[in-house]
């Protein structure tokens, strides 16, 4: 069986979908990236199967452009999106696709999340953004590969860092996040509900509200981030 | 007794109400129909039992008319409004209804949900209907057999399909979901939960959202859906 | 040691104030009486101690004067108020106080909580009222005595009865809820959490909602108290 | 190993911060203060350790100007916020900063919380006070330490009692609370957040709401605190 560690790793980031509450029933998944080899290899949640009887050998291994290389089930409907960021997004290792409440209802509002507070700059450099909708040529063409292909032409067109932002909000539809691995892709995925959460009550106690000063925003994301880092252990 | 099997999916599908939260104390109730033999069988929760304590032995079986063939309890007092829901709907196999938070809240505002997003699209063909309230005749006349009545006249004049759109929201009372068996009625009454609170915050976000333009909620429900359909395992 | 049974029961009762998250800390506190005796007798919890470490023992006993009859510890510092109510409103066997968050923040916010479903009308007759705040002389005189006479002199002017209306939001503090025993009381405490949040929701999404037809109230109630109730087993 | 007593308090309060759910992932600490000696020495949770596994030797020991004394791991990044409180308020013992969501949420909005309530008087004697921002020089000197300084400074503007306040909330940040003990500090910051979700909404029930009476907020606090407390047991 090709790619067992990283199973174990999908399948954990997987089940912690599951586990911390970011998507009920089987909405959500998890993928990582092996890009060691050759070809660069994928290892993603099948469709539709239960969390808590998964196996590492139910998950499918494809390759960069989505074509199976080993697995007997179907790959996650959301296949062509993962594989699309993989693509352009060179220097991520994991995504995942959630529906978690707060933040699906800010990609329902199609609305950004701005920057309110530390917690939201510790994770986020500036506000977590929201696609446009895709348009009805786009839907009919290709759905899937297009959700990814509306993520990244946003970020090229306002010169985001897909690093310093590991995340976007699909209007209409969910989040989706990623990371240096799975398992960062879904503690990104977490944190996100966490800020969406609290920015959702501070924009009902106080509408005006404009955000965190640009300087504080920037100082607490260096403290996590970069050659000047001084959070955690060394 | 009757229907052994039967009664253990009904058994089941009560509990899950219990387990996900959808009903407190013991509001609430599902019930399953076996439309095998010549005459159809019901079997539904009896009236405020403990959910923890119930047994199979306990559930009530009744004809299409909510006349009593097996069981010694009373049948749940919402009976009248299960078995109209069957005769009208021969497409059904199971019926919930719970006092889930969310859902009621939107039932006790006298609002349908819209379509705001794709979680909604996967499972509800269009925005989650609320009857009108019933009239003081029509409470005074038969009042759990009249709130029947008045979701099956709703789908009538709004030409719904009762397959499409699995659930409705009663004005000033609570939902009632429906789907192929007691257990899909459970997790149809469990996803509206999840929209209902989604669209809640959206709407509280942006009153002003529109919703999900239609061409991408009809790819999404026919993702799901139909001969079509390309989620889960085949 | 007196009145076993009942100290079980209010024990009960206060474990389940926090079981069921009515109350952090060591906020909220239930009572039960006796009326059989000569004198009728309360139990209630001692103030401050952990619901965790409370035993049948450490309850206090005291009479319709709040008196101690039996007992080491100090009663709850809220006792003025519960023997007032036994005193005032012969109906109730028991009292219970909660913290729980909803409905204390509808007791924040003066309002009373208006009818808006069959949920809530399933247990109250009519809106959750809530009692005028107590004026600066009625705090310095005897404020726990006076947050019991100002719920008595609202249900007086307002005709209500309590049985039908089990529980009232004192302005600025908290509610209180009754019953025939603790554990009804408990339990009405429970329900009052519910249907706070859900009429919260609701005037949110809705501030024009007018509530719920009276001939509904009316049916609903009637379904479930009185001679002609059908809800449950006989 | 010093002050190993002190240490276990510190690690239990700092598992019940992630217990209570008031920081996620490693988003708050704890730490208390040993005043006995000639010199004081503070004990603090070590930086983005995880709180299952941190055991009390990981458990950082420095004085009052921050400087490690003894621990081989980094302390928390927020030390020099906790070393300034604990200089300049003698009374205290403990110190807690969370990220919890509602308090949080009012800290994002720049607001105070105001008295609405008996809970809140119980604990807060006036309003949750929020700081001002931080000025971009303040930012780029000593980000940490002035956001002790400017707790401080407000407490000093304000002439409010840090034993009568034992919190506040900095704002775009967080809640910082405080109090003789760790233990009593992480109790305030639970406290804070329940009364920060009831006060939020309160206020979206009844934007008009002005608060509790000043002769009810004062008769509630010294029911807990001073000479004549009356609550709990002697």
């Amino acid at each position: 069986m090709l790619l067992e560690s990283l199973r174990e790793q999908v399948l954990h980031a997987n089940r912690e979908i599951a586990r911390r509450g970011l998507a009920p029933h089987t909405f959500g998944n998890a993928s990582g990236i092996d890009r060691s080899g050759p070809e660069a290899l994928i290892v993603i949640k099948p469709s539709g199967v239960d969390y808590a009887t998964m196996t590492p050998a139910d998950l499918v291994v494809t390759d960069l452009d989505g074509r199976i290389v080993e697995g007997k089930l179907r790959p996650s409907s959301d296949l062509d999106t993962h594989t699309l960021l993989y693509r352009e997004f060179p220097q991520i290792g994991g995504v995942v696709h959630t529906h978690s409440e707060f933040a699906t209802s800010w990609a329902q509002a199609c609305r950004a999340i701005p920057c309110l507070g530390t917690t939201h700059a510790d994770y986020f450099h500036g506000p977590v953004p929201v696609t446009p909708s895709l348009t009805a040529e786009e839907v009919a063409e290709a759905y899937v590969r297009n959700t990814g292909a509306v993520i990244v032409r946003l970020f090229r067109e306002k010169s985001l860092d897909p690093v310093a932002v590991p995340g976007v909000l699909v209007a209409g539809h969910a989040p989706f996040t990623w990371g240096k691995s799975a398992a960062e892709a879904v503690e990104h995925a977490d944190v996100l509900e966490y800020i969406a959460r609290m920015a959702f009550r501070t924009l009902l106690l106080e509408p005006s509200v404009t955000g965190l000063p640009v300087f504080v925003g920037e100082h607490h994301y260096l403290r996590k981030h970069g050659s000047q880092a001084t959070y955690g252990q060394r």
